[in-house]
C-alpha cells in the first residue's frame, strides 16, 4: 500500500475531469480539490474532447442520467480510452433501478473503465448477482461480498471497489480489504461520490490501477476515521466541513499510523 | 400533533423521491437523510415510472423549471397519482414569476398534490389573492394568513402549509399555527425545499396528510429553534451544518419540550 | 473606495439575476443571501424576460455551458442590455478550453457586460494575450496583471476584475488594486463565482460600474481576511461555514479598519 502517492498527488495537482452527479458536484468538486487535485466538470459535449485533453484522469458518475447527459458520458467514455486516460465509473442505483443498469450495461459495451467503484448493490448488479437494493442505498444480500467484487471485476474486467463499512478492492486476482472508516460517511450523501472521484485523482499519478485504487480507498476511509476520533461528537452536517478540512490537512505519516487493512 | 412521528419515520427510513431545485438539492438530500430518510432524485423521465414505484413519498419542487423538467414533473405528479403515492409540491416564485404561476396551474389540472407547501406569496398566488411577492421570497400584503392558507385548501383541495416566522397548516377545515422556528430559516436559501421534501417524509408513514404536515413543520421548526437556543451566535453559513447535525439528533422529547401551536 | 455601499445593499437588498454554474449555485446563493441581496436563479429561456424584469442586476456565469444554457445565456444578457440591467460576466476557464473562448466571444458580440470578473488565465485570453491556464486555475504567464487587466478593459469595452491574491479592478484609465485576501479563496471552488455575483450586487446599488465592482472586491477580500484572522486554523471546508456567517455579520467599520488597497 502506497499511502505517499497521496505527497505525489498534491506535487502534481492533477486535472480530474469529472461528470458529476447533479446532486453531489460541488462537494465533489471541494473535496478532490482540498485533498491536492484541480477538478473541472461540463455537461456540454462539444467541449469534450478539450476537457478530457487536459485532465490527467476521468471519473464518470452515472447518477447525471438524463439522455443528453448519457449521450455525453459515452462520447466521454470513449475519449478518455481513446487518448489513454484513466477512467473510473460510479454506477449509481444501478443495483434498485432496472432501466439504469439497462442503460449501464449498454455504456459498458462502449468503453472500458479502469476502476468501477460502488456499494454492494450496485456492484452485484453489475456482477449479476441477486441483492436487494435499496434506492441509493447498498440494502442486503447473502452473498459474500468479496466472492461479489471478485466476480464483478472478472466480468466487467477492471479493477473494481465495493465500498461500505469495510471497502473491498479487487481487480479479480490481489483483492484488499480496507478496515478503516466511520458510519458517518453514510450519513452524509455523496461520500461515494467523492471517493469514486478521488480514485481517479490517484490513477492520475499511478499506472497501476489497483494500486491506485485500494490507496484512494484507504487515505478516504483513514481520514473520515480521523475526523471523528479527533472530533467524536461530529454530526451529519459538521462530518463533511470536518472532512473537507481533513482532506487538506491530513498527512501520510497521519494515515500510516492508523491504517488498517489486509 | 403526533410528534412521535419522527421515531417511526426513523425505523422506516422511507423512499422519498424528489425532483428537486438545482439551487438545493444538495441540501435537501442530506437533510432528508440525516432526519431518517432515505432520498433518490431524478432527472429522466425514462425511469420516473421505476422511481415513483420504489418511492413511498413523492417530492415535486417546481423550481426545476426548464421545460424539459416540467415535462417529467408532469409525468411523476401522474404517476405518484395512479400510483398512489403521496405528493407534496412545492410552488418555488409561482408568486413573483407569472411564466411559474401559469405552468404550476397547468400541472395542478394534471395531478393532484396531497400537500402543498410554500411561503406567503406562492400560497397567495395559487389561491388567487393579491400579494406582493419579491423574488423567491415571500414579500408583502395586507390579507390575513390563515384566511389566504385556507382559501388555498380549498380552491386546490388539499392541505396547504403556509410557511414563514409562523407556519399555518390547514386542510380548509382544520388549522394549525406551528410558533417555533427562528429567523435563520430565512437566510438560508433553501430551508423552505427542505422543509418540503421532509413533509414528503412524513406522509409516506402517515395517511393523514393533514398529520404529516403538520408534524413535518413542528419537527422542522423546534429542530431549528433548538439549533438557536444551543449555539445563539450561529449564522447564515454554521446555521446548516448544525441543522444537519440536529435533523440527525433531536429526539421526539427534545421536540416536544420546547413545541408551541395553536 | 465607497465602503459604506454595504450598508446601502443590506438596506435595498436588491434582487440579483444568476445564471450559475451548476458546480457552485447554492454557495452563490446563500453568499449573496448571507451578504444582503436577494437570489433568483432559473435555467428556464421562457421566464427569462420576467426574471430580468425582475432583478435590478444580472450575473451569467459562463460554467453553464450546454448549448441550451448558452441560448438562455443569449438571451438573458441581450435582455439586461435592453432592460438596461447591469450585467456582470464571469468566463469561467475561458483560458483552458478553446471551445469556451470562442462560445464566449460569440456571446461578447451579442450583449455588453458592464463587468467581466475572471482570475489571470480567463482575463488573459479575453484581452488576446498568451498564458497558460490550467482548468479553472489561473495557471502562470510572463505578463504584467495590471498590464493584462487593462488592455481587456479596453478591448472589451468594460470594467474588468482580475481576481487573484491580488485583485485588480480597472476601467482601462482607474485601476485599484485590492491587497486583502487569503490563500483559503483557492481551496474553496467557487470562491470567484461568489464574487462575482457580489460584484452584480453592488452594481444593483451603485451606477458607476467601476465603484461598485472594487467595492465589492474589497469587501469580499477583507471579509475573507478577517474570517482567517479571527480563526486561523480554518481549512478547505470550514472557510466556507464561515465565510457565510461573516458575509453577514461583518461591518462596514470591519472592513474598513483592516482595508488595503492602492
Amino acid at each position: 500500500m502506497k499511502v505517499d502517492l497521496l505527497n505525489e498527488l498534491r506535487k502534481q495537482n492533477p486535472i480530474v475531469f469529472n461528470i458529476s452527479n447533479f446532486v453531489t458536484v460541488q462537494d465533489v468538486a471541494n473535496g478532490i480539490n482540498a485533498l491536492g487535485a484541480s477538478p473541472i466538470m461540463s455537461e456540454e459535449v462539444g467541449e469534450a474532447e478539450e476537457m478530457v485533453g487536459l485532465a490527467s484522469a476521468v471519473c464518470l458518475n452515472l447518477g447525471a442520467f438524463t439522455q443528453t447527459q448519457v449521450e455525453q458520458i459515452r462520447t466521454v467514455g470513449r475519449l478518455a480510452n481513446q487518448q489513454k486516460r484513466p477512467l473510473v465509473v460510479d454506477p449509481v442505483a444501478v443495483g434498485a433501478v432496472h432501466y439504469r443498469k439497462r442503460v449501464t450495461t449498454g455504456l459498458l459495451a462502449d468503453f472500458h473503465p479502469d476502476v468501477i467503484r460502488g456499494n454492494a448493490g450496485e456492484i452485484a448488479a453489475l456482477a449479476d448477482v441477486d441483492w436487494q437494493a435499496k434506492g441509493i442505498d447498498a440494502g442486503e444480500g447473502s452473498g459474500d461480498l468479496v466472492t461479489i467484487a471478485q466476480a464483478c471485476a472478472k466480468k466487467q474486467g477492471c479493477v473494481v471497489i465495493l465500498s461500505g463499512p469495510t471497502d473491498i478492492i479487487t481487480d479479480g486476482t490481489r483483492t484488499t480489504k480496507v478496515l478503516n472508516g466511520t458510519p458517518l460517511f453514510q450519513v452524509h450523501v455523496g461520500s461515494g461520490d467523492m471517493l469514486s472521484s478521488i480514485v481517479a485523482a490517484f490513477c492520475a499519478i499511478e499506472e497501476d490501477s489497483f494500486e491506485a485504487a485500494q490507496t484512494a480507498c484507504l487515505v478516504f476511509a483513514a481520514i473520515g476515521q480521523l475526523v471523528v476520533k479527533q472530533s467524536p461528537d461530529v454530526g451529519a452536517g459538521s462530518f463533511i466541513v470536518k472532512l473537507l478540512d481533513a482532506l487538506q490537512r491530513t498527512t501520510v505519516a497521519d494515515i500510516e499510523a492508523i491504517a488498517t487493512y489486509e
